[in-house]
Parts: structure tokens; sequence; C-alpha cells
């Protein structure tokens, strides 16, 4: 067949029958505790004095809910197929984060919140013992939150060679120079350690240059220069921080994996981080169609509702279909990384990075245009939904990366027919090579 | 969940093991037998004299593979569930189909040609013995072929109740007067049956003014009046005819299913019949595809391949992304015609219609593209496959029609939410809806 | 020849000779002036306490620029062949608007600001003299400031009879009710007066139920209940206000031009309006692409810059081409309100109001792309920009509502045609209708 | 102001005064006399046996008709600023082209149909007094007609320095040898010269490889293999045809200009050839928004005229929009090649190129939609009008090619600002860039 598949099994795109009581749970549990807390939560959180720290009440009432989640098992279950959590496939943790994404709080009640998830998944794959007590445990159990440092300003990211902040070894010590910018979560007063990508061996070969390092926060050194914005917010107390590395020393055996190991960390860490994020913008395009649909339906123009005016009505049939066809590819992704591993999948997960955060912007666009002025307004989430996933274009790869990687793997497959290519002979029997083919009236 | 779905099988999308042995025979088939005997039958139709004949030799080059099929049992596996043929479900019948696309002899060859698949459909279901010993034996078999008269030329077929062909009943008779055009197969030698749309009752209500009738070719008042073009093709001697009906008379008992139920034999020719065209549309997107990249890698400008200039590795993927999108819907409405019924499928039918055909187009166009001059030339089948697929957007409802169809359906579904909408006060703790949502920096 | 054009000077879409000078002025003013009164004016504003008023030493600044624009003669120029100011033509205003468009402070600098500008033009056509000289004489000097109340957040705007803000008549004054939101510049402490639009006849002709007020910003009764945000922006101090009005009374000579007759004074301001924004549009296209040039040329990836990677090359001269159709449609269109007047050039000002935002918007999506996560950031404008010219979208009437113009007219003009239309004879003879057309290889 | 222009005169698109009579003239003449001999011409058409020859009759109709042109002056008007011809410029014959664009025969009644009109172009600037006596005269006249060949089937004509089709001197002859194709009017039986491409230095600077040389059609060793088809089509008798040239002897003064010059005649030709077509594409544009428009008022379905039902009236308008749009643009690039020169104007000339076979292809598309099934049919002249208009996309130079000349343009226009473009200090002021910008609700 062709570039992006391979077994039978992939196209099984069932959730697992065991999982399924798990996703009820999950989305009860969205529902009747994660709702109304966060009403609550962002009220509260409006009278806050510090915009970089939280208001009195707050982290109660998220703490509360989240050892309800611990209790009822709703805990951790990103991690596919590990000791800790619940071991979900990729495949059924899709289901679940596609539910997550419908509520801005959902992911952090359950301890699945970006870069959290990453983070830990990293940690629990190739941290030491001692790496793992000191960080992955109180992040299992959701005591302390972290980021992860790769973003720089100066250069451009999308090629991960140009990595440019610098870790030199100095006896037992690493002495980090440089800056990143956009470390989400960064700002949050919980935030206690950050991976950071860093360049160990500039004269190495181009994939070897690189090593990820533990810097806990505080550390000496480490000056945050302020909030980036995104769209004109700060996202404050999560915040995407500027952040100024000055002689910063930690301790040689913070390196993980090895030095020269930072390029294969990011393989096993971007694989799933990007599908968890086209996951949850599932939930947000069926988040959009439904506001979309609701608004139209109950404001009228010209004597119809606004729903069955002009064009909006096919508006709507495509945003549908959109949804359907990209839930099956991410769920396909899903289903790649569970049955070809990381790296074979690879070209199914930048497919579907490539695909979902454009079409959903479009989606998230037309409820705007539905909703009239209210659409851009605090109001509605509409905007901030925009914002975010308008973002997540440039992050982990902008959408000009992933569809290189799939067109050069197409590219690749067809370089033999290439050689034997000659329009000439090869479809001159084929002038008529539709005949009978597609077209015959109603079938 | 949504608008377009209701089980948890509809994500199995799983080739049936058993039918596997059945498909791989299919594949090598067409590249064994039917792709050399359809190089020689066309080199021999170049020489005909009259077109809407054969040329001598034709028919028998086909006959012969078409026997070698029914001896290896590759015939007839259009029919979901019947006794006779394979009895493929819809889905297994897609894998075929997406193979069937792209050979223009492969579907006849092995008795799956349109429009005598939705013709033998309907009699299967709803003939009579009579009619089905008739009919439906000699076209299982392969003998004769049909055709299916319903597009007339001087209403907007779109709205299936504007048929205007009229028949009258005059006591054991039916006597037909109208026009019908765009009666694919009609100018095939071998075309002896049409299944004709016709009104029957103008004053019913109106689903039930319609029945279908039928007509021999060679009834008398039946006229040819010549063949209707695609795109400058009259693709003889299959045919896009347009025949005028005068006084036409056929017994009363060839009214299939009763008078007045032609609408309700439409809904069940028209599912699978419209998922049959877009499974093929698949095979057609595939080899145009490789097309793009065989020619695209195979010649040079500016230093470099054609594939790799510019946009068009990025237009490749886009390509790729959009083949395995649309392979996942068609395959899902096929599932959901197994698992919910014709009726319920409905609304997945429309979204494949409405997506496939028009996407499809594009990444011919891109090929033809990236083919230069060469690409609208005759000697690849990129401008003939363009108008094909063109055509099928205007074939079995236009694409309004099918988005109107879905869009319906999603607007339906959130009527009621509509009813207890309101942005002030839903929104109000939205306001950070994706505080620590899609974007966090990589994962 | 076509719907929307009809005479031959619409085609000189030149400046005047005389308005040259006064052209080149104002770009060096903005370069000179205003650029670098900007950087200080904003660094100041960032450190206000009171995020709705000013910083110490803000209007100063402004005022002395001002003073410096009006010394000049570069004032009031927006106002097309009036008496007070220069007199431009809108073609000649076009010009000079594109280079306003550039800079967020040169429209006020030189008392060219909407919405003062809808407002001015207003009272100068159609207030009397006492309101001339009580509120058009501040506005001409730069003194005050000023709001346009229009639309409302419980109805459908796009259909201006929705109008549901109530003014009824006691004696000699009026008694205002209702809600407005989105009033732009209500925030400004210097804003003293609104322009509202009220419904004052709920039972008249639908087009004379509306009437509009001059109300005090500072009346008993109007009640600011907070700003609206633009993609989560307040844009504080000038705002976009949410605004309550209970039992507002002023007297009855306040209403402008006559009751009833508010439908026809928005037809004298929506016109220009409408133009000028389109017209700093283009200046905010002009500007995107400007920076989607330099960032891509100075940073590289994959070993080239950036602006000549995959498709970017080709992105950049779609922006080109697109920006220099949008530039001579927004001439056409202030061209036609000087040679048709406003109500024939209604048309063209739907075309360009249609046509503009929702490309510059794409333009300015490109360049955020091209720079990455600073695209989205504080660091450019660019987030900014995007924010306001997808809400111009909504503004004045969406997107939809002015495809309907277009339409309606083109559609119009087609009835006759259409009645002597028959497909079968008009064309029959057409069959070839481009034999020796646009096609014939190189000319 | 910005890439793509220079002069305040090039916004002055006028057609001159002086010939509007003529422009007048043109279209009765379409009207009166064009048309109907069209109707009949190719009623007579499709009688004939031979496809290759014209049916007696209809050169005839032909010639009467061009003599009628002639007597009326309005003959050869495509020649720029020429003593032959009336010496319109660039930009007044854009206006009547757009006319010509409109009726298939109407380019050759008045004798400035295309190929000739680019031959004639460039014998007239750079040929000899004795290759104008014996090729220019008799084209002139109307007597003769022309071929162009260039481009090869086995290179990518986009990069023109692939040219293969050797001459190689021999004393006074050159003898040639190679292939071309899509050779239009090569197959017209009154073509008898061809202005052909070669190859005549292989080892020279790039581009002072190539000649062009007039070849006889009837030399010996020119072999007309067949003809090309465009979508099915062969265009017969015009005709695209496939040549192979084998020791084709011609004296060596057939050289144009001189030898090793044939780039620098190809960019004196290309120039005027593509805004002739974009010209006429506006035509083409023109007719199919009529149609679309006729037929979706003339056809009910749904209770509706079809040009009213969901998303029809807005697509009506876009169309209107594209359409205005590039008639602007077409007219600037025809008077920058008036104003700034061929060479100056080359990126104008891309500019249309790029922009408007690609729009007015999906106007025709449209109108296709808005006919069914009629809309691909022989009844109406779309199908072919698609074929043509998409094949324009590929001569002269493919889109791909013109926006790589436009963006480059831009791209380096750009190139000093990059340099001292940092994002961190230019626009740390800009931060609300917009802030009183395009957005503040009504003006």
């Amino acid at each position: 067949m062709a570039a992006l598949e391979s077994t039978v099994d992939m196209y099984d795109l069932r959730m697992s029958e065991g999982v399924r009581p798990l996703y009820e749970k999950v989305k009860a549990f969205i529902a009747d505790e994660v709702a109304p807390m966060s009403e609550e939560f962002f009220r509260l959180g409006e009278n806050r004095t510090d915009r970089w720290s939280y208001a009195p009440g707050q982290l109660e009432l998220l703490e509360a809910v989240k050892d309800k989640a611990k209790e009822n098992g709703l805990w951790n279950f990103f991690l596919p197929d590990a000791e800790t959590g619940e071991g979900l496939s990729n495949l059924d943790y899709a289901y679940i984060a596609i539910e997550l994404g419908k509520n801005p709080l959902a992911s952090e009640s359950m301890n699945c919140a970006a870069p959290d998830t990453g983070n830990m998944e990293v940690l629990e794959r190739v941290g030491t013992e001692a790496q793992k007590r000191e960080w992955l445990d109180p992040l299992l159990r959701g005591e302390i939150r972290s980021a992860y440092a790769m973003t720089e300003p100066d250069v451009a990211s999308s090629d991960a060679k140009n990595v440019a902040c610098q870790a030199v070894r100095d006896g037992d010590e690493w002495v980090i120079n440089g800056e990143k910018y956009y470390i989400s979560g960064a700002g949050d007063p919980r935030c206690k350690i950050m991976i950071t990508m860093v360049q160990t061996s500039p004269d190495g070969p181009p994939h070897q240059r690189q090593s990820q390092i533990l810097v806990p926060i505080d550390a000496p050194g480490v000056e945050i220069l302020g909030p980036m914005h995104v769209f004109g917010k700060d996202d404050a107390p999560h915040g995407h921080m500027h952040i100024k590395f000055t002689d910063v020393r930690v301790p040689y055996e913070n390196v993980l994996l090895g030095e020269g190991r930072g390029f294969e960390i990011s393989q096993v860490r971007l694989g799933p981080g990007r599908i968890h994020h086209c996951m949850r913008s599932i939930g947000q395009a069926e988040k959009a169609l439904e506001l979309m649909v609701s608004r139209g339906m109950s404001r009228d123009a010209f004597g119809k509702p606004l729903a069955k005016l002009g064009g909006n009505t096919e508006m709507i049939a495509k945003a549908r279909i959109e949804i359907e066809s990209m839930r099956r590819m991410v769920l396909t992704a899903a289903k790649a990384m569970d049955t070809l591993g990381n790296a074979e999948a690879r070209v199914w997960v930048s497919a579907v990075k490539a695909m979902v955060p454009i079409r959903v912007c479009e989606i998230i666009d037309q409820a705007i245009q539905m909703h009239g002025a209210t659409g851009v307004s605090q109001w509605t989430p509409l905007a901030d939904m925009y914002a975010s996933q308008r973002t997540l274009r440039l992050a982990d790869g902008p959408d000009e990366v992933h569809w290189m990687v799939v067109g050069r793997k197409e590219v690749g497959d067809g370089e033999d027919k290439a050689k034997e290519y000659d329009p000439k002979v090869a479809f001159l029997t084929n002038t008529s090579a539709v005949k009978d083919g597609a077209f015959s009236g109603p079938a």
C-alpha cells in the first residue's frame, strides 16, 4: 500500500473493552467534579493581587479534586504501558485525552497535564534511581510541577541542531550559560525542576551535540526575565517564561541518559507529546463546533437562524467532516505508536501534527464568525482557544517541518519508481484509463 | 459523542481475516491478467471504425479474462451479505474497490462495474422471481449490461422531487414519455435493460410520486438522441447517452417493488453506489500521487528534482495526509452501512460523498501541474482521471446536497443545546479556558 | 460592462497632483515625529497604575505632536470635500490612510482617528448649528474624543433592524434604556459624547424605526459595565466598552437629522468608515509582509534563510500579489465614492470590506508563522495586528453581509439574461468555444 | 512604496479617449459579424471528414469576416506602438483583448490570434527586411498562419536552459535535430512557418546557448508525429502538434537577431504574450460568471433559484470580486509594459500570469457546479473553457516559475532590512501597535 502504514492492526481503532469503564468515569468526573471546580477556581483567580501566584483557596480547590481523582484511580494514565499509572495504550489514552481537551483544568486534575507528562515519561524511561526518587516521585504524586526548556529566542528552533545554550563540564559539575524562552509552566510557584536541552559538544556529530540536563528552577544563576505572551496573554501564573542561565552549576550526574544523547531523548518525548496535544485539539474542535451550532441556532437575522443563512450550514457540515477525519487520523497515529514503536510511527505523528492544529484553528475561527463580536470577547472561550491552537502550529516543530517529514518519506518511497518512469511508454495504453471508472452516473 | 457515529465497532476498520486471501488474489489478478489485457484492449479499440461498437477481438479479450475471474472466484463480490457473490461486507469490499479503482477494466473484469452493480443489487433485493430470471441472472453471469436512467436535462436533479419523465398506466401497460440524459453505459451494444425513474403520481405525496420501471433498451419509442460529453469526451462505446422516450410501452409488472416506491428504491441503491464510487476514487488518488512523485523525482529544473523544488514536497505531504484521511472516512462509512444499515448510515455516506471527489480532484490537479503540459495530454491518464472525478462531484447528488445532509443533521443535534445557550452566563468562568491546554511548549 | 462599475474615470486611480506634497509631508511626519513619540508614549504607558487613565506625560507628548501637525496643516484631512480640513477626495485620502495604517498613533496625531472621524463627518453633514458648536468644534480641534454606540449584545447586529435599545419621548426629552457593547473609545477619559443608535418607533417601517441621538457620556444613567476584550486584550484606556443605559435623559433636540432617520445616517457614515478601515488594513498588510521578509531573510534553518525554504518564497509572492490587488480595489472603491456618490458606491464598499480584512488576516498569519513563537509574542506587533484585523471582519457588518450585498447585485443584474437562458440552444454552436482561445502554447 | 511599482502614472488605468471608438467598434463587430459567423463556422466544421482540414465553406466564411474587419480598420491592433496596426498601447489593447476573450473566433477575425501575434511582433522587431517580406507581410495580411516551437517533451521547460533540440551550422545552413511538442497551430493547413527555439552553443554561457530560427513547416525532415491532446481534445485542425526534426536544413540567415540570442528574443515575446492571454482570461471569467448567474436564476431546487441556495450567492459575490481584482491587475501590468518597458515590467507580468489563470479556473469550475451535469457537457462551453484555462497554468511558464519571479523580487527588496532586523529591539515599543488602529467599532 502506501507510505504511511504497514499492519492490518492499524485499522483496529477501537478503545479496549477494559478501558471503557475508565473512559466513562473520566467523562463523569469532568462533568461532576472538574467543571464546577473550574468555575470557582477561575472566579477566585480573578481577584488575585499577584498575577504570578494563586489566590487564597485556589490551590486548595484544585488539590481536593486531585485527591478525589487519585482515590478513584483517575491518575497518571497518560503513561503508556508503564508500571505507574494505568498503563494505557496510546490509543486508549487518545479517547480520554480528547475529553480532557474540553476543559481547561481536566488534565491537571488527573495529573495528565503538559509539560509534566512528557517530563515524567522521560524520567520514567531514562532516569536513574536517584533522579526518579528526587523528581519523578513527587511529580507522579502531583506535588510539584516541572518545565521543559528547549526553545531559544535567537535561533530557528525548527532545526534542532541550532540549540545554542551551552553546558560545559567543570569537574563534577555542569556550568550552563544561555537563554531559553517560551518555557511553559515555569511561572507556576509549584514548578521545581526544568529538563533543559543544552549543547555539550559543539564539534560533535550534529545529532550528538546536545544533552538534556535536570536544572532545579531555584539554582543560582537561573533568572526569569519575564513572561512571553501568546496573542497578548501571559497565561499567568502558569506562564511561558523567558529565562536566562548565567553560570548555572548543577551536578554532573544531572545529565539524563548520558552526555550527547539529548537528541535521542527528544525522540522519546516528542512523539507522544505531539499526539497528546492533537488529541486535546480534537476536543477543542468539538467544543468549537458545539458553540458554533448553539449560537447559530439561537440567534436570528434576516428571518432565519444564523445557522441556516447563506453558506453556514455547509460550513457546519465541513467542520463535522474535518473533525471526524482528524479523529481517525489521530487515533491511527496513536495506534502506530502502539504497534510500530515511536521511531517507526514518526511519520504518522508528523502527519497529524501538520494536519490537526491548522484545521482546528479554522473551525474555531468559523465559530468566532458565527458569534459576531462576542466571539472575540471574554464571554466565550473562543479567542483563547484560537490563540492556543494557533500557537500549537509553532510548538513542537512548526507545520512546515512536519510536512517535510511526511513529504520526504513519500518522495523516498517513490524514488525507485521514478527511475523507470516514462510517461510516453507507461501510459500510452492508459488513454481511457477511467473508461468505466468513477463516473457512470448513479451506481 | 457527536453527530456522525454511534457504536464502538465503527472503529474496527480491519479487513476480515477471511477476506485477505481474496484481496490478495484480486490485486494479483489485476496485475497479472487485467493490466496486460487492458493494454491490448485499448490498442485494438483505437482502430475501430464505429466508435459505438467494439473492434474485432476486443470483447473476446475481455471475455477471456472474465471467464478466468469467474473460475477463480473473483466475481460479483460487490453484493454485500448476499447469497450470490462472495457476500462481502461493505467494509471488506471497500478495500477491494480501492484496488479496482486503479485500473479502468478491473471492475468489469470481475463483474463489479457500475452501473450494473447498483442495478443487480436492486434486482436482487426487490425484484420478482420473473424479473430476476430475465435480467438479474444474465447480469450476474456478465452476459449483458444495463443502465440506470434517472437524470433529466430540464430539471435540477439535485432535488429528486423534480423528476418529470412520466409513466401513465394504460391497462396492463405503462406508457412512458420524457427525456433522460447522462445515462451511462447505454451506448454499449451489450446494454439490454434500463432501470428508469419515472413520475407516476404527479399529485401524490412528494416522496411517493416516483416509480422505477424496467425498460428494455430496444423497446419501441426509446430513441438515443446522442452521447453527452464529459469534458469533451464521449466515453464511447460505453457512453453517457441522451435518450428520449416517446410512448414507450412496457408491461405493468415491470415496475419494481410497486407503484410510488421509486424513492424508496433510490435509498437502497444510492448508499452503496456512492460508497463504491468513493472507494474507487481513493484508488485514483493513490495513482495520481504515485505519478506525481514519480514525475517529480525523474525530472530536474533549476538543479533539483521537481519534487524537491519550492512548495512541492509540502504539496506531496498534504496529498498523502488527505488520502489517508479519506481512506479512513470511506472505510468508516462502509462500516456504518454494515453496522447501522443504509438508512442510519446515510449521513456518513453523504459525508464521504461530499468529501472525497472534491479532494481527489485537487490531488489529480496537482499531479497534472507536476507533469507540465504532459499532464493534460494523452500520455498520462491524468486529464481523464480529472474529468471523471470532477463529474463525480455532480453525479449521485452534487456536493452541495451532501453538505446539506450532514449540516442539517449537525444543526438538528444542536437544537436543544441552543435553547439553553447564553454566552454571558455559560462562558464567564471559561475566560481562561485553555489555560494549561493545548499550548505548553514541548510536551 | 459588469456589475460593479460604470464610468471611465473610475479607472483613473492616480493621486491628485496637488495632494502629493501633502502625502509626502504625512509620510515624513510619521517617520520624524510620530514614530519617536510613539515609542516614548507606549513606554510611559507601561508604568501607569490605572489602566483606564493615561500615565503622567503621555498626553503631553501626544498633544505636542498634535500641535505640530496642526501647525503644518496635517489635520482633519479625512473629511472629503468639506470646508473644514483639506477637503481631500476619498481617493486622495486613501493613499494617506494606507500610511496612517502603519503606525498606531499616526491617525490620532493628525486628528484622523476612528471613531471620531465618522462622528465628525456625521455632525458636519447633518448636525444643527448648536450641535456643531457644542460637539463638532472641539472634536475638530482635537480637544475631546467621542464614541459611536451601535452594537448590542443580545441581537444579531448584522441585521440592523434588530436594534433594541429604546428611546421614548417624554416631553422635551428622550428617555433611553438598553445595552450596547463594543463601544470603542468610550474608555478614554477624553471621550465626552456618544452618537447612540436607538429604536424610537418599534412599529414603524423597518428602516424608519431607528434614530441617532447625541448622549453625553457623563449623563446620569449611563453606566460603563466594563471593557469587552478582543482576543484577550482590553485596549485600555481606549477600550471597547459594555455600557448600560438606565432612564438616561437627554434633550429632544439631541436627535440627529430627525426622528426615524437613524438608518439614513448610517448610510452616510458607514461607507467612508468602512473604506478608511480597509485603507489602513492595506498599511497593516504591507507592514506584515515587510516583517515576514525581514525575518525570513535574517534567520537560517537547514542551511538556508527561512524565506527560501520550501513554499516560503511562493507564499511571499502570493502576499505581494494580494496586497497589490487589494490596493487597487480599495482605491477603486474610494474613487467610486468620489464619482458615484455613497449610495451608488455601496456595492464597491461592500466588495472591499468583504475582501480586504480576511486576506490581510491571512498575510499576518503567514508572517506569524515565519517568526515562529516570536510571532505570537509581545516582541512583534503581529498578534495584535491579527486580533485587530480579525475583529474587523465582524465590525461594520460581518463578511457575510457584504458578500450578500455584492452577490445580490450580481444576481439582480443577471435576472433578465436568465429568462432567455437555454443551454441547449445557446451553446450548441459553442462546442469549441475556446478553439483558438487562451491556450496556444507560447504567444 | 513596494516591490511592484514605481510611477504615479501606473495608477492611470483609463483607456485612451481616442481608442474608445475603436473599442466600441470591436464590441459591435463581435456581436454583429463574428458571433453569427462562428455559429455557422462550427456547424459546418462538425461535418468535415478530415479533422485536420476545414470543411468546404468554413474558410470562406472566415475570410469574408476578416475582409470586413480589414475594411473597418479592425486589424492587427495587437502590435503596441508599431507602424503597422493601430499602434495601440498595451493598456488600450487590454480592454479590447478582454472582449476578444469572449468569442472563440474574435481574435482571428481581426488578425490578433496567438501564436501569430507573438510571431509577428518578433519579426517586426528583429526581422531582416528579407525575413519581413517573406513571412511578416503575409502574416500581417492574414494570408498564412504560423507556429512557435519551443516546448520539448523530454525536459522540464520551466527551466529554459534545458532546451535540447539542436541546430548545428554546416556551411551556409543550419542542420536541426530534435523534438518539440504542444506546437499550437501547427496542425492548421494554413500554417507555413515556425519560429523554432534551438540550442546552438551547448557549451556557451547558459543564456547564450539558444537561438531562434525560422523553419518552414514543409522543410524536408519536419515530421508531424501527431496531435497532443488537452483534456482529451486535439483542437483540430488548429492542433497542438508533436513534431520531430530530422536533419532539417534551413539557410543560415534564417536565424533571428543573431546566433545565441534566442533567450533575448523570448524576453521580447513572452511579456506581451502572457499579458494577452491573461486579458482574454478575464473575458472568459466574465463569460463563466454570466453563465453561472443565468443558470442559477433559471433553475429551481428546494423551492428557490439555485443562485440563492446555500452558499451560492456568496460564491457569486466572490467571483465578481476576483474578476474586478484581476481586471485591475492585468490593466496595471499592461500599463507597466507601456511605461516601464518589457524588462522592468517583468515582475508585473509574472504577477498576473501567476494570479489570473488559476483563479479563472476556479470561477469556471464553480460555473460548472451550478450547471450540474450540463456543465461538463457539450451543451455549454464551460468544460472547454476550463481545459483551456487549466492548460494556461502550464503554458508560458508554469505558475510556480512566476511565483518564484515575484517572490525573489520581494525577498531581494527585503534583504537590506533583514540585516538590521532585531525583533526584540525593533518592536518592543510596538506592543500596542494597533491600539487605536483598525478596530474601533463602526467608524
